[in-house]
C-alpha cells in the first residue's frame, strides 16, 4: 500500500467523494476541504462560506499546517464548484456571478496556494474548468468568467516561477455532460478517479503541464482531449 | 452641439477624467461613476467600496436610474481598474487577487448591467482588458485571471441573448505602455478619448464588436490592433 497523501478541495461532492474514496481505497491519506465533513476522509478542514476570500484562505492554510505536521502531499485536486445561469439582463447576472467566482476561482486559487506550500516536487495540482467557457458563454456569463479566469490560473500555474514546487504539473478537467434525449451519456466519476491516480502515481503518464483537458462519454468510451 | 450622454466608470482616474472631459468639450453629458466626485461631470454617483458586489451594482442602477429620469446612453465606458502583482507563492496572492476581481470584474459586470437597461440600440459599450493577460501572467497571477475574466465576458457580450441593446457594440481596450529604459512610449490619454468618440458616433467606424483591442505606442505613433 502506499503511504501517499493526497488534498482534496470540495471532497463531500459527488465528485470529490468518488475520488477521495478512490484515493483511501488505494492506500492514500486523504484530507477533505468542503463545507461539511466527510467521514471517509483521514482528516476534515471546514470553509466557513460567510468568511471572505483572505480570511478562507488563511482558516483554510492554518487548519492545513496543523492537520499535516510538515508532511508534503502528492496531489492537490480542487473539484469544488457550481454552476447558475442568467444573460447580463438577468435580474441575479452579477448575484450569480458572484457566486460562481465564490465557488470556483475562491477554491481554485486556494488550492493552488496550499500546493506551493504542501506540494511536494513533482507532484499534481489538478483544477476544474468548463469546456463551455473555452468560448463565449451569453446564456451563463458569470459562470463562463469564473471558469476562464481558472483557465488562466492554470496557465499560469504552469510557468516557471508561478510558486509551484520543481516539477510539478498543474492540470485543468473539463467535464462535458452530454445530455441529449436521445443519446445521455454521463462521465463515470471512476473514469476522472482513475486518471487523477494515474496521474499522481506516474508523473510521465500526465499530460503536459497547463493543459485543459475536455472529458468526454459517447457510446459508453470517455476520452480525454487537450484544448 | 451633441446633445448625446455617456457613462464613465472610473471617470475620476486619470484615464477617466480625460474621457469625461473630452466628452464633454463635444457636447455630451456625462454621468461619473467613481470613488469619489469629478466636478466636470454633470452629475456623479459614488461607490461604496465596503460594500459587496450586489450591494454596489443595486445601489448603482437605482442612483443611475435617478439621475437618467428615463434617458437612453450613447456609450456607457468603463475604464476602472488597478494593478496588483505576486505568483501563486505570494504571500499576498489571495489578497491582490481579490483587490483585482473588485477593481476590473466587478466595475466591468455593472457597467455591462447598466448598459443592458440604459444604452440605446446600436450604442457602444466599453470594457478595459490587458494584453498581458491575453497569454499567462505567472508573475502576476491574480490580475491575470481577473482581466482574462474581463475578456470572456466581452466574447459573451458580443453574443446574440447576450442582454446587450440590439446593434449595440462591446469593445474592450488593452492598452500597453512599453516603458523601457532606452524607448519610453506611453500611449496618449487623448487617442483612446478620440477613439471613443469616433465610435460613439459612427458605428461604422467600429471593430467587430467583441474586440479586444491593442493599443500600442512606439515613436510617437498610436496604434489599435484586434486580438
Amino acid at each position: 500500500m502506499s503511504s501517499g497523501k493526497v488534498i482534496v478541495y470540495g471532497g463531500k461532492g459527488a465528485l470529490g467523494s468518488a475520488i477521495l474514496e478512490f484515493f483511501k481505497k488505494n492506500g492514500y491519506t486523504v484530507l477533505n476541504i468542503d463545507l461539511s465533513a466527510n467521514d471517509h476522509a483521514d482528516s476534515n478542514i471546514l470553509v466557513d462560506a460567510s468568511k471572505n476570500w483572505v480570511e478562507q484562505e488563511q482558516s483554510i492554510l492554518e487548519q492545513a499546517a496543523s492537520s499535516l505536521q510538515g508532511a508534503q502531499v502528492d496531489g492537490v485536486f480542487c473539484v469544488a464548484g457550481g454552476w447558475a445561469g442568467g444573460s447580463a439582463s438577468s435580474k441575479d447576472f452579477v448575484k450569480n456571478a458572484d457566486l460562481m467566482i465564490k465557488q470556483s476561482v475562491w477554491s481554485s486559487a486556494i488550492a493552488a496556494k496550499l500546493a506551493t506550500t504542501h506540494l511536494k516536487p513533482g507532484g499534481l495540482l489538478q483544477l476544474t474548468g468548463a469546456a463551455a467557457a473555452t468560448g463565449p458563454t451569453p446564456s451563463m456569463i458569470g459562470y463562463g468568467m469564473a471558469k476562464a479566469a481558472v483557465h488562466h490560473l492554470t496557465a499560469s500555474l504552469a510557468e516557471k516561477d508561478s510558486g509551484l514546487p520543481e516539477n510539478s504539473s498543474v492540470l485543468t478537467i473539463l467535464p462535458v455532460t452530454l445530455d441529449t434525449e436521445m443519446n445521455r451519456n454521463w462521465t463515470p466519476l471512476s473514469f476522472i478517479s482513475e486518471n487523477l491516480l494515474k496521474w499522481t502515481t506516474e508523473s510521465s503518464s500526465r499530460p503536459s503541464s497547463g493543459a485543459l483537458l475536455k472529458i468526454v462519454t459517447a457510446n459508453g468510451e470517455s476520452t480525454i482531449t487537450p484544448q
